[in-house]
């Protein structure tokens, strides 16, 4: 359904030009100081309009909360976030209404429920992801109690790619437009969007998210394994296509004695010296830095004519209108590091229950 | 926790070592026919000891069902299936009961639950794996009557790569050890899988799935896409590293012109001319070929020396003994296509109660 | 957590003085007409201030729904709908802020969580049951196209007791301000209701509720017997210390021969020709009509003052301020409706995939 | 489904005359003696054959783990736990094959799933409970380290009423057959049942309740209260047909003033002067005992002919056969008191994650 979490739950609602949009966080725990400064700059981060590289439409996606926070602090109760949508003025969807837009959710959604609500994507928009921010922000203020550090980057636009993670200094990530901490890298990255976005066309990319200074034991043995939860979190993501994590599709081709990490005891600490587990191991965390790479392929919406058909098989041609992102991984950045959030919080829950205290 | 699913649900159970490994199956219609002879003819795709690319471990994995079953028909209770461990002989586990395997589930383990099963593994043990092949078999009897079929088969083995699966004719899986549908390519997969294993070390390689004939519809919107759940499922799996569905990394160079896939009205039924998306859009199926690749990492044990530290902190030296896989896909390709089965049948159920009808 | 159900699954929040309150609805299936004055009229029948034995504090309790309809019509995606709280202008509650207040809320939530929103009663205040019963409406309008009738009615304040429902018209209900189909028991209700508000005091009573034309076969074998739901989702109201169905209590002092339900053919149609059951063997409805009993406290905010003790644990005194309900009962049939309906819709839900079809 | 808990969560599966019944036990903390004549003993309060006021059916109810405890100790893996059926010798079931026996599941399972294993009432059969009083016992073994003691006992067969709980020695509820803790009262219910038996009848019984020192906080405050979920508990019991906590259905007649607990500071703790509430308030325990009851009917089966239909709708008759239970509240004492340390367990573990520590 609508809902992400076991014991940080949130559940999310609202389409693309709706009233509103929206997410309750059920299982928050009492005590926490609610600091909506951070949750806004959290938006901000994901929100249209912010560069020349993003969509040119404006939402200020400010929200407001209207439950489980008193006097600051969340009290345990749902805490209830709401966005409106500014921009819900009537529009013409006439291109749309009735015709399925390439690689675009329309086809299925028609067929899955009979009914839909058009008008910008309606539930399927990428809007929803704002949400997933909030709440995310608000994991994100649970995870510094405990001194987890959450960063996602974008390391591929087509096909420049950004030295790997050990060689950069994430701090940097905020200095560009993009989103890339190597700077060189970043200024090939945005003159290729803007490239693209002069052809009427779109790009994918790759972000890539590493979590530090997470405990030993986060993780389920079997099913939710923190990987598979991490994959699953980034699949649910819009446009996203694939997931990695560690050495990821490149370990299939080492051998075992390239690819085991060894252990060492490093002043007391047991760390490994190599990391091709990518921090996780028999899907619970070891200590080390989980580091994983999440695929996002090309926007579906371009300014050019496509071939589709209509709701009665009519053959036609559809062409995106209004403002679109040219690339989607720049603001992808936010919506990563939210759902990597939301994850090691509840696995941070999860393993209060573990063993006998 | 220990299940997977939410109408079709399965909660394993069992270690390595341990009386019997097993799986309850709560949510099976009642009313299905549970045909033993291809339960039984799965799990022997999976068991050891099959060709001599596998360890040389012999387990039967003979199974027995408990409940839930009503001759020979599924009778709507749980249907609990139970698989005795013949080889829990008494073994010499000294070298691995205070000592971290590298890249294993030991040290993980110990450290959250402070206590650790460590006789092969306990329940980290691939052995859990036929749990979910025993309960995916009868959910590949459930989609048998919708007509979805499942084929996995090995794509890649080291830097071995088949080509892709339109060109392959899928019914030939089977047809050589290794379970690559190319018999040129499957030559050359078992000749370096034999020349790894004498070397005493390890490989990955991928799994490659195709799932046909899928109806159109299946899968949430949100979190619960169905490339999100398949790629949970997948992941879940021991030793995986990565999921990518339809143009999955590659797509990610591709610009939207080239990725997006144009309707056409083949004779009244709306197709795709091209299928980037993977069967999957909105992450809802279009009846279009669902297929995704899943990377698995070279298996852990190997038979040579490796830095370790014990429980203590203190270094010292580990190595693999007794018999293990030097490369895990070819038996990986039916807990694939199981979790794959157990992904599509609950959607289908859930797709169940999406309309008023 | 907040939430209840499992298919059509809904999450409350909202405190009583905070700035909204509301639900989320996940899982009602596509394609159903909202009927928004029938919502509206459900939510009158709960609201305060509707009658002289009701509390005298206005809300009008109007709702907004935010996503999840598009042109009238539900569209499988979930349903927000809010209700702002007019009445929450600052007031004085020194007199609650650190102090207890008897057989209320307060010093568990105190101790639980560490934190209170004190103002009314905060999250456990039952202005909570106004979203259930918004999203109760919900379910009721899908309970419709199945012929499924859900009737509560009052059967008893204090010690007065109406007749048993089936020498009653339970189109009666909404007759009288105390909700009891016998206009001669009603008036005696009302008369003693007065005399308690005039004790400043407050009493307890029963709601009795009646589901008809339910088909046979909801509810599940086993823990999610449908009367422990039933009975679960009742205890889940406030105030609410007993539930009973069928025979309930007094069934306990028959013999098997006086109890059991023997079976008839009538008409074509197997009957039972006595219904201690309720409708509801070995947890699943046989088709008769299901009916139960709720049993609600008195009301614990009482005009007179009683002794408490402070956060500190100094003993002090505290006394009701405001105006309050005499008696809970009237106002609870429309919520025992909601809940029952809530859990009917979800068992329909569920019953689709209980066999192969 | 056939599961049971959030945190700590049972999933039971079984049929009366198939080869075995059994449970899986998900969430165990690691680290816990599992003391295996403990959960013997429990089976023992509970299985068949055990006094002359049950049935003279033999089951030894002896069982096995297959999972989840190494060395003595729960390893945070799934706990399996089998007890086969040795009662399940082919015998002539042609009465009941056919034909609804009345206040039975047959008839709503026949048609719920369109088979039915019809030997000894299949899964619908007490004897599942056997797996419940198993985990039952697991879960009081956690509970004892939090000093939380549970005891059930009966309170009412028939008319015969014992004395309430807080006039009776809860440590002589095993001194004699009926489980009662006041010998008078128990004589003369071990007369009644004996008359009943010798009438070829059977009679209902209430089952009380009571648990000690309880930490305040357990319970949830909206759905999952803490007495909304025992009343769920308990109303998935075989034959249960209500439930009531603290003054229950009585303290409907009571006035407000009557009912409230007052708050003390009892030497430095706060207490309440009476218990009204049940020890529970707001949904959430307050450290008062927490105390409740549970009301059986007549068991279904008796020794007389009845009317009835069989599968085709023609009229029948049908008597019971074998050795049946003239009472069920004797063995159902065990199953109380397991079902609500389930319950305590579950919150104990859902609270530690309820504030930021």
């Amino acid at each position: 359904m609508n809902s992400y979490g076991t014991l940080f739950k949130i559940s999310t609602f609202g389409e693309s030009h709706g009233p509103a949009i929206g997410v309750i966080i059920d299982g928050c725990p009492a005590g926490l100081q609610i600091d909506e400064v951070f949750i806004q700059s959290e938006l901000s981060r994901r929100k249209p309009g912010q560069s020349k590289i993003t969509t040119q439409r404006k939402e200020d996606d400010t929200f407001k909360i209207l439950s489980g926070v008193f006097e600051g602090q969340s009290t345990g109760a749902p805490i209830a976030l709401v966005i409106e949508n500014q921009d819900q003025r009537s529009k013409d969807y006439s291109h749309i209404q009735n015709t399925f837009r390439p690689s675009h959710a329309d086809y299925t959604y028609e067929t899955k429920y009979g009914v839909r609500d058009y008008r910008g994507g309606g539930r399927s928009s990428a809007r929803e992801t704002a949400a997933r921010v909030a709440s995310g922000a608000i994991a994100k203020l649970l995870l510094k109690k405990s001194g987890i550090d959450i960063n996602a980057f974008v390391s591929q636009v087509g096909d420049v790619k950004s030295p790997p993670y050990t060689q950069l200094d994430l701090s940097k990530t905020e200095d560009n437009i993009v989103r890339c901490p190597d700077s060189a890298t970043a200024e090939k990255m945005i003159a290729l969007i803007d490239q693209v976005r002069l052809d009427r066309d779109t790009i994918g990319g790759v972000v890539t998210c590493v979590i530090k200074n997470s405990p030993v034991g986060l993780g389920e043995p079997v099913f939710d394994k923190l990987h598979a939860e991490l994959g699953k979190a980034m699949l649910s993501i819009n446009a996203v296509k694939g997931f990695e994590y560690g050495s990821g599709f490149a370990g299939v081709a080492l051998r075992g004695s390239q690819h085991n990490d060894e252990f060492v005891n490093e002043g007391g600490r047991i760390r490994t010296k190599t990391n091709h587990s990518g921090g996780i191991q028999g899907g619970i965390s070891n200590g080390e830095d989980i580091y994983f790479n999440v695929a996002f392929k090309p926007v579906a919406t371009i300014m050019q004519d496509q071939q589709s058909v209509d709701k009665e098989g009519n053959e036609t041609t559809v062409s995106g209108k209004g403002r679109h992102d040219p690339c989607v991984v720049p603001r992808a950045v936010p919506i990563v590091e939210a759902m990597a959030a939301l994850v090691m919080v509840d696995f941070l829950m999860r393993d209060k229950v573990a063993k006998l205290s």
